[in-house]
This record gives structure tokens, sequence and C-alpha cells, in this order.
């Protein structure tokens, strides 16, 4: 179904099984996800993807981490990526992400797209008050 | 610039001031934004966007009202929305947005992208771990 | 302001010259839009997308012109193309467009934005029923 | 498949089966399809978009139904949405769409997304004309 | 799946047949991919979609066949449309599409993804510098 | 006009104006673009940005920069990032992209949006022959 071939563990090259080692220390857990096993046919894009993961997903910050999780679904919703709405959906729910939040978030999102096409259609121009 | 004309308070009709009149009362300020100037020129839409906005953005929630402003900005991103990220950049920085928590979301949001493309790219399989 | 050179009545090509001449007498006007004279940096191009023009947007059909001007209008719209916008806009408004059909379609073209993403955001199985 | 739980009847609360008795009057139809099933986990979404459905898909207006399901499936086909795709184009074609329109439409869609592309690119600046 | 039916050998009209007849020897393949079979529902469409594509796609020019599919699958990639990332591909691979190609490609893909966000969100005013 | 301020050259701190001095050396030109005066807002974004472009646009690979330029408008161009675009071309031209090469690159990127849209509407099932 993928473009290219996912890495099973026993056929990932050193480097490979190096990213994946951390994905798991990272996160707890034994699971590597399709993601990685796909992206791992480029090793050195593998590498850099998991860093800029880690960085801005998982590394302390201003925002908490299921604040980040609903970002990422925005996009990926607004951008039709089901994969990553399966992927990004299940991250939030194991970070806390309750059912009245999900519903709330999906209410914000749809409103957004809504009145975005309308901003489009009327061609609204930006106030001077919002201009910093 | 606008495909209809922005109306201004002195040719509001009844209704279209009755909505005017509840935004600077939500709002607490006499400022009336081009987007409501605009949707004015059918004032049933005009009632029922500003009904939807104040029932999702503003009434009391799980979700604060900073985090939904940032999720509106991602979907606004996402679309390419200019006007919409003008005006809700500034709202989210009258609700408290720090400039690292800016820069926080701008990361998440650029990532989202990124990565949507790669899965989009790669026709990754959604893994039967996240099909709850 | 555009990224290739609009090319004027007085430096038209014969090709060019030609596709500008039938603009003017299909649409019984001397006004060619600057769409047509962007492409006009590629007379090949500029006569085919023309052509695909009439044959798509002016021959008869089954549907009517102003019909075909909202299609036009939905898509460019949620592409957030700001110059179809305006130009689509003025060519519905041209045939026909009131301002109670515009706002319908305005509230059709945000509807149907909002629930794209909440199915996307749910990631609802398509309904056997609806596979013809 | 789907991120939430889709809702059976027999497990549908009072409130959720309100929405779907009266999808089932409206329609004149049993079928109550897998979106509304969906949207069920979060009732009071539920009522409200199906309220805006009413309102903008079914309520008498200016634009005839198969008009308003064209302009549905032109925002979905330009978002990708699947699931939209199938299901507004079933109700098209239970509105009347004939194949020959059908092909118009695509025609419409497909030349508009094109053109989009070409101005973007082009960097088109609006004609003075174009602004009223 | 599809919306229409996908017309095989045996029920092509003369006209279908002769379109596919020329995707045939004009590819040196007896392969005919869904795409054309679905398409074939609205002949005068498959007719004039296909001369475009060979126009575009495969008549000789500056630019070679190879890039061209790449420039083909980074639009499809940015539309998430799956079908034509997979024909496509396919297609690239044929050509010649080597598997550091293929990376390289995506991580351009992937970064103007982030970048086009990056930009939008902080709507970065375009410098003179760039104006032709 | 941008959500952030641009930082000049005089007001830039260290981390910045090394980044600043990479850039123009790398470039071997004194001209610092807005992208990245707007990026500077936060220096550890910009830094990582700028590491990232250098990687994928400008370190020798397989792909030579003009393919990587052309790739990176053709994303751009679907996205509708205005600044990218005029800020891509510009450096596509001066990376030798040529007339010709520029009206062979849109005629791409235009089929390619129309052809996604055909696919979308037509939801065409992927044949077994692209999956590798």
């Amino acid at each position: 179904m993928a473009t290219v071939r996912l890495i099973a563990d026993e056929e990932a090259s050193e480097a490979v099984r190096a990213v994946f080692d951390d994905i798991r220390t990272t996160r707890g857990s034994d699971f590597v996800n399709n993601f990685w096993r796909a992206l791992a046919c480029d090793p050195v894009q593998l590498a850099s993807v998991w860093a800029e993961v880690k960085a801005v997903m998982v590394a302390p910050g201003t925002l908490d981490p299921l604040t980040r999780e609903m970002l990422y679904i925005a996009v990926s919703v607004t951008n039709g990526c089901s994969y990553c709405i399966h992927s990004h959906t299940a991250a939030a729910r194991a970070k806390g992400l309750t059912d009245a939040a999900h519903g709330e978030m999906l209410a914000v999102i749809g409103l957004a797209a809504k009145t975005n096409q309308l901003v489009n259609a009327l061609q609204v121009p930006v106030d001077p008050e919002f201009q910093a």
C-alpha cells in the first residue's frame, strides 16, 4: 500500500535501529509505528525527522504536550491526512484528551474552516487595528 | 477590495445593529472588525455566524480561550487565510499568547505540515494499533 | 507584482493578439483582464487555456453559465485564490447572481468546509449505501 | 476505522434519537448515514450541525437543492474529502444530477483548480475593474 | 468504490476505444489504468484530458520527463491525492527515479510545506527585490 | 504587515547575526530577505530552519538546485503561498530557469491540480499494478 517498503526490525540497518531504539526509549513503549518504518527507507531523513519531532513535540516547553497534539491534529485535519489524524488522535487520547475536549476541538476546527471560506469569498481587507 | 460593501454603523439595519451591539458587549470593546461588516451584507448569516463564534470561541468550556485561538490559527495558517491569521493572532496576543508560546505553536504547525507531506508521499498505511 | 510581465496590447505578438481578439469578441467587451495578459508570456499556453475556458465556461451545455461560475467560485474560495474570487464573483454578478443567491452560495461553501473538517477529524467510513 | 464509535440506534440517547428521527422525517427515509452516527458522540454538536445542514441544504431558497449539492461537491473535491464526495454525489444523483451535468461539473471543477494554480504561479494582480 | 462505473475494454464505445488505443500505443504497454477507465464515463472529457496529458507530460520539451513527474508528485502530495501519488510515483520509478532522488524530493516537498506555514503564520511581506 | 517585527541588522542579537552572516556567506550576497528577518523573532527556530534549508536546498545531492527550486514552487503554488512563490521564482530564475521551462513547469502544475480534482471527484480506486 505504501509507495516504499516498510522496514521491519530484522532488516533495519544500524542507523535505522538506533532511531527505532530512541523512539522506543523516548516513548517508553516497544511499538514503532508505520510512519517511522516507511521513513526508514531514507535513514538520514528518518534521523532528522525524528530529531525534529522530539524537539518540537516531546521536549519541555511552554505549551503542554496535549496542546501540541491538538495543534498537530488541527493541521492534519485541514490537510486531510488520514494517517496523521489517526496517529495523533491516538496520541492525544493517551495524553489525556477527553471526549468533551475532543468535541470542543472539533467545533473550533470546523468553525475556523467555515469562516476561512467566508473571509476568502468576501475578500475582507485586514483592519489596521490588527497590524502590529 | 472586498467583494461586498462593508457596512458602517450608520447604515446598519436594526438586525445588523443588534449583532454589532452584542459583539461590542461580549468583547467589552467598541471595535467591530471588518469580517462582521462584510458579513453584514447578509444579516441572517451575520447573526448565525456570530452565534456560532460566541458558542464555540467565547462560551465557557473545557478548552481555555487561548487554546481555542491557537487551534483557530493552526487551521487558518494551513488554509492560508491572511485575514484570519491577522485577526486571530491579535486575539491570541490579547488573551496572553507569549512570544515563546507563539514560537512553539509555529514549530508544531510547521512540523505537522511537513510530516503530513511525508505521510502522503509515502502513503503510509494506518497501524491497526491506532484503530480504536 | 506578477512573476512575469503583463503583456499590453501594443507589445502583443500576432498569436497573442489573436487570442485577445477572440476574448473580446466572445465576451462582447474590449476589456482583457490581467490573467490573460500574464498568461500571454507563454502564447501556446494562453491559446490552450483560453480554448478550455471557452469550451467549459462559455459553450452551451446542461449547466447554465451562472451555475458554472458559482462552481468556479466554490473551488477558488476553497483554494483561497484571491484573484480568481474577484474575477469570477464579478463574472457571476454580471450573469445575474443576486445578493440572496450570493449569500446562500456562501452558506453552502462554508458549511461544506466545516463538515469536511468534521468528517476528516472523525475519519467516518463510507456507507456501503453510497457505493454505486 | 473512525476515531470515535459510531452510535447505533439501540444505544442512542434521547437527544441523539431526536436528531436521528428528524433526519429520517426530513429525508423521508429510514437511512441514517455514518456521518451522523459519528457526530453523535457529541450530541450538542450533532444537533447544531444537523440544524445548519437543514437550514442551508434543505430549506427553501433561491438556489435549487441540486445546485447546492454541486457546490458542496466542488468544495469537497477541492478539499479531497472522500466521504463527503461519496455522500454528496449520491445525494446529487438522487436530486436529478444527470451524467451530462456531472461531466460538466467536473470540467468546471478541474478547470478552476488548474487556473487557480496558474494565477498563483503568476501572481496576477487584481484588475481595478473587478473591485466593486 | 468509484463514483462512476469503470469502463472495461469490452464495453468501450468507439470514441473511448480510440483513446485507450492511443494510450497503449503512446506508452508501449497494454495496461490502461483506472483513471482513464473512470474518465471514460464522459468520452469527450476523456479525449481532452488525454490530449492534455500527452502534450504536457509526454511531448518533447525543455524539462525531462522525470522532472515533470516529480513536479506532478509535488502537487499531488500537497493536495493529498492518494491515487495520483501512487500512479505518478510508479511512473517516476519507471522513468528512473532512484531511492536517493526520491528521498531528496521528499525532503524538498516537506520543507516547502513547513516554510509555507511559517510564512503564512508570520505574514511576511514580499521583499521589493523579488518583484521583477 | 507581518504578525511579528522584522529584525533589522542593527537590532540582531548575536545568535541572529550568526545566522544572517551564514546566509550571506552561503549565498554570496549581502541581501537577507524578509522571511529570515521575521523568523528571527525566534532565534532557535531561525537557526534550525536555516540549517534545514541549507541541507535540503543548498547541499550537493542527486537533484540539481534548479529542480529543487521547481519542486519548492510546485508545493508553494498549490498551497497558494504568495511570498514563497515570489521568493522561489526569483531564486529559480537566478539558477537558470528559462521562460520555456517556466511555462512547462506551469503546465505540469496546472494539469496535476486538474487531474487531482478529477480523480477525487471520481474516487478512482488505486490499480493493483501501482502497489509495489
